[in-house]
């Protein structure tokens, strides 16, 4: 839990950088483990890894107008699903994370207490899975705000023990950790002003606020599983990755997709955009029938929503590795692969 | 060294992100050390840091019109620099740079040749330091070119063994390990484009290519030296902190403080320009008049420049921990601390 954290209200520009290194250094002093000696306040910080284990990181950056805008929510979920993306890629590779370095752009027109709620939404997120938020890095960004985040976890082993996007097995199945779209129909309720849609607040939480499914990639590492991608470009942007990279093709059945009724109901478009729209951050993986039972066991000994099977890897032939399409009427049809358009 | 890597000269709009993230990863196929085992193309990065070692890591971020423009110099040396202040970080703990995590934002318009130059100039000033770039997040920035860079280095040992800001003793001497105000010269003779000035290429090099004086750091921290900074905003930008984090005060003596006669020569307020002008990377370090010796001989040994004291901390008594110049006059005047402004 984060200290109470006495904020003034001022703008960033008005209080300068140290005086916020204060505000944030306070905001997290309840954040730090055991093992992290150092953190805001030198060069650098200093952390103590478990003895044997391999460290596993990532980073992504959002930028405000790309990834996000201000009006759309509180400075607390923006800081939320800053370090959630981060821990998304350590969940998609199974690994336990433990520390994110954060290093944010600000325009200085931010309040001081704006930013103390950006950095007490990682926290709170990160506190959920014994993870450490690190001060990092604070500088001037004059058109957007920018939040860039590493995250750092750690796996029992070595590289055959994190779940890689290259080994899927042809005959594997293919399954998802929860459902599609709701995330895509959030960003229309909030760019579209459509709150009272019917089930349009859970769309603007699965947007904004993310869960991260980070005991779930630990628990399929554990239980065998060797094939994982956390869904933040969508199911047409990322298992065409999974695909390329373990040189298969994938066959989903439409009618397996898991997507609520509240996104068939509002949108025409439905499939596509459970297809397409992205953001979701459940797990994608591949497992071979046998290891299934296990899984679902497992799942529901940890209280945690058992995956869906969505569909099967199956190996290419002579062609290219695609991804195809199994609708009602029992035609399949080959899928472009479409990822949230970067550079659009 | 990097691989010959194809570029077609085309826009990063016109290839898209997967294009961009083949050429990159081309870049830095050399780049891998023997313990990291997925670069690039995963979620994630695996790394196994040598047994019984502490993690030191640091993140910096650099963004267009704040920090670099774009028509100050080629993309490689922005690379070099983006990856230089970050290790710079590490020196000044004390630090082995072993890691180096890549975030970049991208307009679109920048061609995927120049961001292969970008990674290039990282590559090459990692080489030097055996420190492996990672691929990490490209992701797109309308405004601005942005590059965050999170390092990750290991120390021999626990939180004893670096050194930091709060470890300074009264009496210790302060040094730094090169010259004062060549960056901030450099910065002048870019902006005002004074290229012909005397001197003014070697300025130019200071502020383009900074070096990081990582080996200069695992000597100090090897000859038991607890205390470092680098000088990024100034030496009255970063002392300061020093003081305030050790409780003391700090006297130095204008005669020496070694600014380069090119700087004397260019700036009739190089005393300014020493004292405040930043980004020289330039290690400040405090240690006991007992300990120099033996440094002077392991810098000697190393080849490496020796490094100038200039001043001595002091116990503030009852007062505030303050800056003290010593004047050739033996007149002493208080500083006023002034870092590089942020938010100006």
């Amino acid at each position: 839990m984060s200290k109470r954290v006495p904020t003034s209200g001022k703008r960033i520009r008005d209080i300068g950088e140290f005086k916020l290194i204060d505000v944030l250094t306070a905001v997290v002093a309840g954040s730090q483990p055991g093992r992290l000696s150092l953190g805001i306040g030198d060069d650098a910080a200093v952390w103590r890894p478990s003895p044997g284990r391999h460290i596993v990181m990532s980073t992504d950056t959002m930028i405000e107008e790309e990834h996000f805008r201000l009006e759309w929510g509180d400075w607390k979920s923006l800081g939320h699903k800053a370090l959630a993306v981060n821990l998304s890629d350590l969940a998609a590779m199974g690994a336990r994370p433990r520390l994110a370095l954060v290093s944010i752009g600000l325009t200085g027109s931010e309040r001081d207490r704006e930013i103390a709620d950006l950095y007490r939404g990682m926290v709170a997120l990160g506190d959920q899975f014994k993870t450490a938020v690190v001060g990092g890095d604070t500088t001037t960004s004059e058109t957007a705000v920018m939040i860039s985040i590493t995250v750092l976890g750690e796996a029992t082993s070595g590289p055959d023990s994190v779940m890689k996007r290259s080994s899927a097995r042809a005959g594997d199945l293919i399954a998802v950790t929860g459902p599609l779209g709701l995330a895509a129909g959030g960003l229309e309720v909030l760019d579209q002003e459509l709150r009272t849609l019917d089930g349009g607040p859970a769309m603007e939480e699965a947007f904004l606020r993310p869960k991260p499914r980070v005991r779930e990639g630990r628990i399929l590492a554990r239980s065998g599983v060797r094939c994982a991608i956390d869904l933040s470009d969508g199911l047409l942007g990322d298992l065409p990755k999974v695909c390329s990279q373990s040189g298969l093709s994938a066959e989903i059945d439409e009618l397996k997709i898991p997507v609520p009724l509240s996104i068939k109901w509002a949108f025409q478009d439905w499939i596509e955009v459970a297809l397409r729209g992205g953001e979701d951050y459940e797990l994608l993986f591949t497992v071979s029938p046998s290891v299934l039972a296990r899984i679902n066991r497992n799942f529901r000994r940890a209280g945690l929503r058992l995956p869906t099977v969505i569909g099967r890897m199956v190996d290419p032939g002579e062609a290219e590795p695609e991804v195809r399409l199994r609708m009602p009427s029992g035609q399949v049809e080959k899928l472009e692969p479409g990822a949230y358009a970067h550079w659009g």
